[in-house]
């Protein structure tokens, strides 16, 4: 590149108090406002926390090579960056500020590393895992939209661990998948499915992300739960998941994920359900109510959130493709 | 672990605005204060960050991916992630904090990610490159301390690219080391070698860093220079590097690195130098004059700036193995 190109003013001697100033101009000649605004607040973190914490020589590089560790570590079916922004609560506030919920509706939470895109299309009534250790469960859910409307034919990711908490990605000389499926919602809204009852799991730790999770004397586990994810054209996509009440782990998450709105009771299956599924009537059973939001409800949230937020924080905004930009005119 | 183990209050119901507070408690288990202190303004930081660009999901995953690839194309000899600090001005902020310099000694400069540690070591007047097309340059430079005196013996590390503006481990096939040396100071400070004018060059942008300057609308430039590396036992660690006056990249340094004291002319021996190095009296010189600061010298310094700086934060803090923790009692 021709450096008379170069449209920013002369940048030299820069220093623990102009550094900043002189990074956010030059990457100030991105032409996407959006791109800017997000570097221009990195940058501002970034160096803050430098200079909050005097930062040394030997941190930034003990820094730096625990990143490189973890990207090392990645493969097609690890994703230790998903985790390290799942110990740190990042992935949890992200999820919250991106998919708010208005009252009524099923909350949202962490994604985790283990979401595949290999899972097999199942029909109603047949059995996600091949577990044979796993103990049997039963699964029947409605979905409905806030208004209380079923929704059909809505596309639902399920996944889970085997019977001793390992998902079907985490074995090296597997088959192919199990312990999740995909679904569509019925026209009543209803989905069910036969499954295992979820349990305690750390999360992997034998990577760089265990190493810190030690370090800060923090334990790996997330409590029993099953992931959802549902999406359909005109709804917000809900990504989720439920949790075992009374779990040892259900008020220490490694990962934050736990909401009350979504811890669950297993019951029993009873006469009802019993002679409508073909199960006995002490077969283990776990029912919810999905309760799936439209894109116009949570768009309008989320801009309402956004104003909010960014107003308290003394910011023009203006929003450029859904999402806000400094408003400099 | 046995999560009666677990000394935190209950955690569950995470939203935009608990989220911090509560992963900064659990991760107050951490019995290193230092690693405490650092977590805790890094995740005050990060969902600050997050909560005020209102990072969305879609965003969030590629940032994610984005820092998977940084790690993934790290090798033995390319540490993309040097880089990434070194383009967003991490590198040169977190060298001023650490290495503060007291007036009149030599300023420090970013490291790069182009150091190893394996250059020979050379004599007084060895040849530190043998690129045929460079234009031979003769260096000769003093070393001292703050109070003038000559220091002798201490470790001196240099590295230049060859004359096309590439180090040698940018070669995949090289025999070793070329364009890097290790010189010692003699008894009068003096160290003298020759190596080749330097010449501006890019930094690595085939990968995921140089999409990133592309995006930003930046150049990879840096303005030609010579790195040096200074190590005696008794005197702060000098990382610091030469520019050539006039570069067209100067004062747009994709890295920030150039500061005027560090601005070199290239002048001719003359017959002076010409008889004591044995070169014509045309031949190309730079000369310089190092002045190193002693660890004592540097502690105090970085210790009076440490304190008025998070002073100026309102965080009464205290010194533990020379770094800020914040002070609780």
């Amino acid at each position: 590149m021709d450096p008379s190109l170069v449209k920013i003013p002369p940048m030299k001697n820069l220093t623990v108090d102009n550094i900043t100033d002189n990074v956010i101009q030059i990457n100030s000649l991105c032409s996407d406002p959006r791109l800017k605004y997000i570097l221009e607040r990195l940058v501002s973190h970034l160096h803050d926390f430098a200079r909050e914490t005097r930062l040394s020589t030997d941190e930034w590089m003990t820094g730096l090579r625990f990143l490189t560790e973890v990207g090392k570590i990645c493969t097609d079916v690890r994703q230790e960056y998903i985790l390290l922004s799942d110990i740190l609560g990042l992935s949890i506030l992200v999820d919250s500020i991106d998919h708010p919920k208005p009252a009524g509706s099923t909350e949202g939470t962490v994604l985790g590393p283990f979401h595949t895109h290999e899972a097999e299309e199942m029909r109603a009534g047949d059995s996600m895992s091949h577990d044979p250790a796993g103990e049997p469960l039963l699964v029947v859910c409605t979905l409905k939209d806030t208004h209380g409307n079923p929704i059909e034919n809505v596309k639902i990711d399920i996944w889970e661990t085997d019977s001793t908490g390992h998902y079907d990605v985490q074995y090296a000389g597997r088959d192919g998948p199990d312990g999740r499926c995909i679904m569509r919602s019925g026209k009543d809204g209803v989905f069910w499915f036969r499954a295992i009852t979820p349990v305690p799991y750390p999360i992997p730790h034998d990577g760089p992300v265990g190493k810190l999770l030690k370090l800060l004397g923090r334990h790996p586990y997330r409590p029993s739960h099953m992931h959802f994810m549902f999406e359909k054209e005109g709804f917000d996509h809900l990504i989720t998941a439920l949790y075992l009440r009374n779990d040892p782990y259900e008020t220490s998450d490694a990962v934050f994920g736990v909401k009350d709105s979504l811890v669950v009771d297993i019951g029993k299956a009873g006469p009802e359900y019993a002679a409508k599924y073909g199960v006995s009537e002490d077969h283990p059973l776990l029912t919810y109510d999905f309760v799936l939001v439209s894109d116009e409800e949570t768009s309008e949230l989320r801009a309402r959130n956004s104003k909010e937020a960014l107003d308290k924080l003394g910011r023009k905004v203006k929003i450029v493709n859904g999402l806000p930009v400094p408003d400099l005119d």
